[in-house]
């Protein structure tokens, strides 16, 4: 493994970007828009490579495209984001008329319904002359979707810094250690070796990981009894996601019982799912194997979720998704059994779908028994 | 100084939660309103102490408030929030149903502008029977503005904690480290002592120091040149926010010129500012001592900002800022001067406004010679 510790995150080269600009601008074709103003920050990030607290992204088909960010960023915009043009977003106050005179030709443009209520408005409002309104968020979750080499190699790595955290830190387990310290240790292992931590670390002992969120306490780590870690270092800008659940000693019946089941939902879904499928179908290799084990109203939620810039991006795998999987999507497998004031168990991987079935990324042992 | 390091974050008792609530039914009744549903993390954590990522808050005056979360949180939130009415919140597709029914009397109501705009129209369109909405956001900014006494020790505790980390990090400075190792330096020191970070550390070296906001390279510590650390602890869910420009050896005549004036700005602000001022005011105190030495262009942001739960929230001090500063609120006080390509500070502590005046909660040395 080269040695990717201790650098900063760096963007792709400008082509990468310079390429989903283009699948955009196919999907606003598709959609007959005239235009889209890309104004979140992760929707930003991804067709640029910069990474801004504030900016727009305008693109209209057959133009090249326009950043506007404020005084702040302009400079680096200037040199990071060289297949568009920079300008200055000017004052909050002036930002409308701007936007107005630059997006004049268009009638028909889209804007994310994921922005601030208010700042959705605040952007529509003053161009009356768009007649109509598209949500932006569905076309660039679908193309967020479906990974890139380049993405699919910084997923990779995430992944593999966070199997190496898993198995550091299960080695530092030890009983009386409080789900918090356990949880201060995996935050600080993220951080030595990725860039972050994709979203806050669970660590749920004995009953608690019963709760599948559960915040950590001082509840501290006992013999015989579940431990659920949920953590996902960032490399480069992009998430993993990983589960385990191990017991120190000898686990209960149960506690054995409903993690070989989940066990087996996970590798029945890491072997069986594949392009084509729609979450749902995805969801009900997992599902069906713990439901016919007894414990379907124990499986609250659904089989996972896309990982990419964000933790949670699509394809969702759920018994209500119709999303169809396709090759390049990188999602977690994550069955998981939750017995309320006893016990529960989680495993989780994350995956890539390929041409003809899925290759599961995570590595770290899935054993219960960890010593 | 009592040891609170290693402990997990603690709501405060209950009572804190209801009198905020009681708090905010008095904004409802002064704004002629029946209620409103609080929808957004934060504010549903501010109103209940009760941290989920799923839930909705229905505030009635003269009812006892609601609270609707998801089967994952449900069993924890009756038995931490036991000042209003747990309700399952049902599937998604049910819950505008049950607003509906829950919010049948109510006529003028409020909802946050700050959720994402496909949320509020997915909250509010079920709601036909209401013939107004107003933007809830701002009267709940205005409450969280004033920091009750629990509040303001969390946030000292988070200062202080700030403080020792910058103290332990600037002993740790080597020429060679770069911005991203000394990054990662600070955001593990800050995992250990608090409970996370309040944003994206920043360590800016050299000329990045003249990037408000820039975004930590492999660029080398270098001597005589500034070295910009800026950077928040979390504790029991405050944040604190503290800058300091260093430089290790002889700094240039210019670096040495701008550090003194925004100290002398920094100094002047934390002196003068008191309740009864504007946002304009408290600003204008800073920027014309740094107009006056010639580089007003070159301090381009504000000079502060709130800090409690979010790193960022009111009051506002800025040239265009009308608040009016109230004891109780806590604010930034950070003049910088940035010449780009060359050199750049900042001098950011944490203060409370008092009855009187203020009290400078951050203690970290302010000086540019470092050693």
């Amino acid at each position: 493994m080269k040695n990717y510790l201790f650098q900063p995150p760096h963007p792709f080269p400008p082509a990468e970007y310079e390429k989903r600009i283009c699948g955009l601008v196919k999907k606003l074709r598709r959609l007959k828009l005239d235009g889209a103003v890309v104004a979140s920050e992760t929707a930003r990030y991804y067709y640029t490579g910069f990474a801004a607290s504030n900016g727009l992204l305008l693109v209209t088909p057959g133009e090249t495209p326009r950043f506007l960010t404020d005084f702040r960023y302009l400079p680096a915009a200037k040199k990071r984001v060289p297949f568009v043009e920079c300008a200055d977003i000017l004052r909050e106050s002036e930002t409308g008329k701007l936007l107005a005179k630059l997006t004049a030709p268009w009638r028909r443009a889209a804007l994310e319904h994921t922005l601030p209520h208010g700042r959705y408005n605040s952007l529509a409002s003053p161009l009356a002359h768009i007649t109509e309104w598209t949500d932006l968020a569905p076309p660039i979750a679908e193309q967020r979707a479906i990974k890139s080499r380049r993405e699919q190699t910084a997923i990779r790595r995430a992944a593999a810094l966070n199997d190496q955290v898993f198995i550091n830190s299960a080695k530092g387990l030890m009983f009386g250690l409080t789900e918090w310290q356990v949880r201060t240790t995996l935050r600080v292992a993220m951080n030595f070796v990725g860039e972050k931590e994709a979203f806050e670390p669970i660590a749920a002992f004995g009953a608690n990981a019963a709760e599948c969120h559960h915040e950590p306490d001082g509840t501290p780590l006992e013999k015989n009894k579940a431990v659920l870690l949920d953590f996902g270092v960032m490399w480069n800008y992009y998430c993993s996601d990983l589960t385990r659940t191990l017991c120190l000693g000898k686990p209960s019946k149960m506690l054995a019982e409903i993690h070989a089941i989940a066990l087996r939902a996970n590798r029945a879904a890491a072997e069986q799912i594949k392009p084509g499928m729609t979450g749902a179908d995805a969801d009900a290799i997992a599902r069906g194997i713990i439901e016919k084990a007894g414990y379907g109203k124990a499986f609250g939620h659904g089989l996972g979720h896309g990982v990419g810039l964000e933790v949670h991006e699509g394809p969702s795998l759920s018994p209500s998704s119709t999303q169809r999987l396709e090759p390049g999507n990188i999602i977690t497998i994550e069955p998981g059994i939750y017995l309320p004031g006893n016990t529960g168990v989680r495993i989780e991987d994350i995956a890539l779908v390929t041409e003809d079935g899925c290759e599961v990324l995570s590595t770290a042992p899935r054993e219960l028994l960890h010593r």
